[in-house]
């Protein structure tokens, strides 16, 4: 069974929070594309994207005390056949802006989602990483588990 | 944009279906026990599992000419923000029978899966899988893309 860890405290006046519609407007695409390619997406797909939203796939976001978005993270609950009908938490897409880089907030979200994935009765929690992002991931208390593989 | 490949015709009498309830008596917990720990997982959770199916959580089998399970896998098709409000396909959990092991069913699954996931507008399909299992997937079209890591 999965013991669920303490969140270090996030900085004063930020917040953690579940993905809103307005927060097309509050720099969640800005933060996504210091990960990766972003390109258009239209005010109606993020809607769409935030409605589809549910006990399964769920989007956090980290916001300042102006309440513009700092970090983005989303985690997947699959329910699985095997270990007994459970379930596995998938960790995707975690985005910190760069001027909180450093900061603890990208550990917070980490610690958040895998804790929202053991209350869900997760057995495990798994990611997919860049090898130079290894380190980080580790002091989240992850360990290397396996290959990702791709086919694009 | 992805293209469909063809998938290598499955034996003479083999069928590639999605799961049912039946398929609780007709071997998938067997087959998925070569894979990794299953555990109990009752009649009802089965049902429960197979209810949950969606158009994004599709969970195939092969069948023999008897009507047992031989092989089967899930596919997972998760709606993303980044890449213009695309999608990624998770491949998880495939298992093979080890009577039909050297045969070509499991790269029949995973050409099957990949082509769902790219009709379904994924812009790319990944997986996870042990290093033993690299060469596997390198012959299903995958190439390596990054770390697996795992709470737990």
């Amino acid at each position: 069974m999965l013991v669920e860890q303490s969140i270090p405290p996030l900085p004063e006046g930020f917040t953690l929070q579940r993905i809103t519609n307005e927060d097309y407007d509050k720099g969640a695409l800005r933060v996504l594309e210091q990960l990766t390619v972003v390109g258009e997406v239209s005010k109606e797909s993020f809607e769409t994207y935030v409605s589809e939203q549910s006990d399964k796939h769920i989007t956090i976001t980290i916001k300042d005390p102006n309440g513009e978005i700092v970090g983005i993270s989303t985690l997947l609950i699959e329910t699985k056949l095997i270990h007994g009908f459970s379930k596995v938490g998938h960790v995707e897409d975690v985005a910190v802006d760069k001027s909180m880089r450093g900061s603890k907030i990208g550990l917070s979200m980490l610690k958040y989602l895998t804790n929202l994935a053991i209350e869900n009765g997760c057995y495990k929690v798994i990611l997919d990483c860049d090898e130079k992002n290894v380190g980080f991931y580790e002091k989240c208390g992850f360990s290397r588990a396996g290959v990702e593989m791709q086919y694009r």
